[in-house]
């Protein structure tokens, strides 16, 4: 039985060492070294290889190397196979670490006090204390809540916006398109951690951004084509919105000559907020493929209608 | 019985708000106006005027509105008179903020983004596990204490050094002169949480900066006193040390021309980590008031051969 990896080889080469540890029945390949397609029952990959069904007859899961699984044209995956997003606790816990420093430094102003050490001016300007902040997320899964639990923490006054309605302790959750302009009135630090479906392409709109209230921010941590980046640069260029830190684009690499690396009031970091962590993510798919082996569905399984 | 208020004349109104709710009975006066120097028993100050012995005969206790009491010369403070450091919850939550966002620019990069920002580049670089990070924090007191318990819920792998010993959960403490080394030489981010006394003036030196391990860096939180700015800014050219964050320098403000404001590896904010919040300041005083009144000591008194 052959488990194939198809993404970055330099992570790969720790996968290999940790399946022969924990796992060395498996016979675990590195892309394009994958012997013999027929013995092939699982990929992990950021994308799949063109020609799937017909190069793995035997493939039984897809798992995506990464927390989405948008990169992924469903239609190349035979409807019998599961495809499975990573869910590691490691994705989480630097997702936590990225958008508690851009909510810091929103909150805290030291992106502006950067401005001002440029200018060598000593400065000291007010800040509101956290449980004055309203930090608002857009996504009320596994990133979200772990997201929302360590803001909480630091006393901000959190709350959530998802499709279907959750409960989230200490959390104001709001559901459904309807209760999104509510969500986003009470709103100073936006956190998009949205999946990327064809329901959420475009979301941070114009009339999105226009809704949050004046001096608004916003932490882009979900997927490039969430937002409308032109509409973005009128939000800020017309002072309704404050700061923007995005970690995605689109597209990616942003091109050197872009409007918005050169914007004084946005950050941009390339696609670093989070990524799988080997030890915990083959941990994580070694007991997915357990739970296979007994007929359980995997953990992270997608439901190919809502697209996550 | 008058209670004299003699620091930030905003702050100071809202401290006046707050004792006419809670202590209508004490006599709350603002720095000039305080109407009988005779019936002055205490007094909340940054630095205390002038002749204070002389001027108030019947002061009880002097109530510093920061953390330290660095700023306050003891001989002008006759010996019966207990001076008293602030200490209150907004401060510690004021400190762990900022050095939660330092501690997180070092370790992720994001100051090194900004950079590669600047220049138009989207080049991901990587990063450590948390676990993987050894922060050291100079002082072990409740400042020092919030810090290090906040940075171990991310995972960062914490120590303090201080100069008698202490026991704080999940930390390694080190104590006194003759461990410094070992603290030093474990210590990728350094965090500097002393108060400013005879001992510690001075005390992040070249030779103390010199003794962490190449590519550490430094997050001064202490008072421009303790560090030797010229020393700091040879360690950074010479590639020993990464980055520092610097929200006290000497003087302050930092003249504009100081090279520390345009050094590339230097972050520099104007002493705003924490101030005193007035509601909680308030309550802290008035809750060492009853301690005075019960002829118990107060929270926060100051041990005048420590000097802190």
């Amino acid at each position: 039985m052959t488990f194939v990896y198809k993404a970055d080889p330099v992570r790969g080469a720790r996968w290999a060492e940790l399946f022969a540890e924990r796992a060395p029945h498996i016979d675990f390949r590195i892309w394009p070294d994958i012997g013999d397609e027929s013995r092939v029952r699982y990929l992990a990959t950021w994308v799949p290889p063109e020609r799937l069904a017909e190069r793995f007859p035997q493939l039984q899961a897809v798992f995506s190397v990464g927390a989405g699984v948008d990169q992924i044209d469903f239609a190349d995956v035979p409807a019998h196979v599961p495809i499975v997003r990573m869910i590691e606790p490691a994705i989480a816990e630097r997702m936590v670490e990225y958008v508690t420093h851009a909510v810091l430094s929103i909150h805290r102003g030291f992106a502006a006090y950067d401005a001002a050490q440029a200018a060598g001016r000593w400065q000291p300007m007010v800040a509101p204390l956290a449980g004055e902040v309203r930090v608002g997320v857009l996504g009320a899964g596994q990133l979200a809540q772990a997201v929302l639990s360590r803001l909480g923490l630091f006393g901000y006054d959190c709350a959530a916006w998802s499709r279907s309605a959750k409960s989230i302790v200490g959390v104001q959750c709001f559901a459904g398109q309807e209760s999104l302009p509510a969500f986003l009135a009470r709103t100073d630090i936006l956190v998009c951690l949205l999946p990327l479906t064809p329901e959420t392409r475009g979301i941070l709109s114009d009339e999105l951004l226009g809704a949050l209230p004046r001096g608004a921010s916003l932490v882009q941590t979900g997927r490039g084509g969430h937002l409308d980046q032109q509409a973005l640069l009128r939000r800020l260029d017309g002072d309704h919105l404050r700061w923007a830190f995005l970690d995605v684009t689109e597209p990616e690499p942003l091109p050197p000559e872009h409007p918005l690396w050169r914007h004084p009031k946005v950050r941009i970091t390339p696609h670093i907020a989070s990524s799988t962590q080997p030890d915990t993510a083959v941990a994580a798919v070694l007991e997915n493929l357990e739970r296979l082996a007994r007929g359980e569905p995997a953990v992270g399984a997608v439901d190919r209608t809502r697209g996550y």
